[in-house]
């Protein structure tokens, strides 16, 4: 990550939506200190304020991008106040944002992690209120340009990491919740495979008081309008329902208990 | 097609919405395989699921892009089952997604479909429920990088066309339907200006019970908030409102009757 | 501005949605224009013919991109009509769009405005209701491949102003009104920090009847949930709710009177 043709790329991760100037003010900042440097979207459609789903989605598009990538992501309720901005240099990219567990998710294989205080690569004026074009982007472009990671700020031992629910695990069942509800309505639960018992075919998943039935392969192999267990794109067990949306159909959402168990040899 | 120098950038078109890292993490699996292609969203809003509205906007815009665009459109409710994953090769563009329909208004000139069926063109996993970005992204950035399209899969005789339905012409009249409401709330036929009687000036446009009037040439042509029904920029008959929403206004919506008949001489 | 390295990115601002290939389109005859250019989206979500938002939000964006950056935008209820079609070439940038406002706030320093009436830098056909693909879009794609402004279109000497309220200034009060409400809900009024008495620390912001209270430096400095009032980042007096939505909380929106006034000592 040292070599400067290791930076092929920035993305960009909001929760400013899209109606206003702010991502485009970013993106500005961005290509004045590196102009052909691309510059890829993930969202800007994060729900404001919530680090958890800005988390999930960074973790869910990160792991794809080249190495060397430079990710920006703001979703900080807490900018201007004494919360610090970091840049993060992980295993196969750089992840800037602000310090409260949105970049926890995706920064795997962390080896430095650099609060970000030098003025020299930020912005000429600091908007308090404005820390992801004056100072994300700012560092990003920098960095897209060749600056090297440890020049951006002063090293610190660590950041804080997003908190999620722990599932339980029992010899027979496994006991989670969903802790994301994606832009389809699937109900994305912490229970990853390995957390489940084995073997996977002789379980059956409830959530709340449905039972949704037992962990299939893919959305095809349920009926059109029916639930459907399985393990997601992420590694996550989720629930969808084929052509419908499972948060509306299983009247469930954040929080909802998810229980995987043995089947009833008998049923 | 063959010269590599003729690959100038990917498109992207998906039902994914922008609130989750779905789209992000097909740019990096496309990004990583060649990195400095440009990647230009046409648009992440299609409905989930409406496979025609997805082959309506991807032949709005597909033909505007340079000779040789890699286009992945990814509207795809039978993701996981036996449809086939498709790269058609087109006149003047690759075209890479399900089989479903959603390719076949964009795709002009074809001169070869090849079912996906190389692993090695694909991502190392292949989750049954994400296609987007392990195969349809995996195969854009390999041809993206110069891979050869009769490389990525095996020849195939056809695609699934999308069914419209067909208008009804006679000698002074011509019926159809709205087949797609636009952003703006334009009431989109599958009337081309082709299918209408002639002479144009002499036509009267009717949607529903509702008489709009003649064929303007823009919307200024009428007062504001009034329905205007003219030729739109894909070359269909459309109807709109002036500075308001046809849809609202004129309360028609998919599927609702749209007759053009000559003008009675005497009103 | 003369210098063809000096045209280092477009930018895209437009009201069309993101639900359409409408974007897409235009994108592609820029790109056919120009392949390497990258193109940057600034927003496609200003709500359809508010150009004041769209002026907003060009404003916030454009300022930050460097030098020579091409800029369209079209937020165009007069599509068809004969307002004109502009190139306004700037101190740092260039602006393609509508005569009506839309390019008045982001233009700083206009160094000369031509009308597009050059057929030779358009689309082969023009349709009457899509200029944004037909006329902006191409004349942006000969800029940034190297066509010079003088080219492409007849020197005009003024441009439609956008209309804003006029803040009202006494000695010890100054009365604005909102202008804005951004996606965070937040309220921008037309109240420059110039325009305010001084010295700040002494000022109070009313919103209608609601007292605001005095004018912090960031968010974190009031409670959450309660109002803060705050010079955004664009140099606007903007009011808005830490962890909220300032809009629903103060019960406010465009139009709402926004007085600043010396506090009363005693209180």
């Amino acid at each position: 990550l040292t070599d400067l043709a290791h930076r092929p790329c920035v993305t960009l991760l909001t929760d400013f939506a899209t109606s206003d100037g702010y991502v485009g003010a970013m993106k500005g900042v961005i290509a004045s200190r590196c102009p052909s440097v691309p510059i890829h979207d993930i969202t800007h459609g994060i729900a404001p304020g919530d680090v958890r789903a800005g988390a999930f989605a960074l973790a869910t598009a990160a792991s794809y991008f080249p190495s060397g990538t430079v990710h920006v992501a703001v979703v900080d309720p807490g900018v201007g106040t004494a919360r610090r901005g970091l840049l993060v240099e992980a295993a196969g990219a750089f992840f800037v944002g602000p310090d409260n567990g949105l970049l926890s998710l995706a920064a795997a294989g962390v080896r430095s992690i650099y609060e970000l205080d030098r003025p020299a690569y930020q912005g000429d004026r600091i908007s308090p209120t404005f820390h992801g074009r004056d100072v994300f982007a700012a560092v990003a472009g920098h960095l897209a340009a060749g600056t090297r990671a440890a020049d951006a700020g002063t090293p610190v031992e660590s950041m804080v990491e997003l908190e999620l629910p722990v599932p339980e695990r029992c010899a027979l069942t496994a006991r989670g919740e969903v802790v994301h509800v994606d832009s389809f309505g699937n109900l994305i639960t912490n229970l990853r495979i390995e957390d489940l018992p084995v073997p996977v075919a002789t379980l059956v998943v409830e959530v709340g008081d449905r039972l949704v039935g037992t962990i299939v392969e893919t959305y095809g192999d349920v009926a059109v309008a029916e639930p459907a267990a399985l393990v997601g794109s992420a590694g996550y067990l989720e629930i969808a329902v084929r052509d419908g949306r499972a948060e509306a159909v299983i009247k469930a959402g954040l929080g909802s208990d998810v229980v995987v168990r043995a089947r009833d040899p008998h049923t």
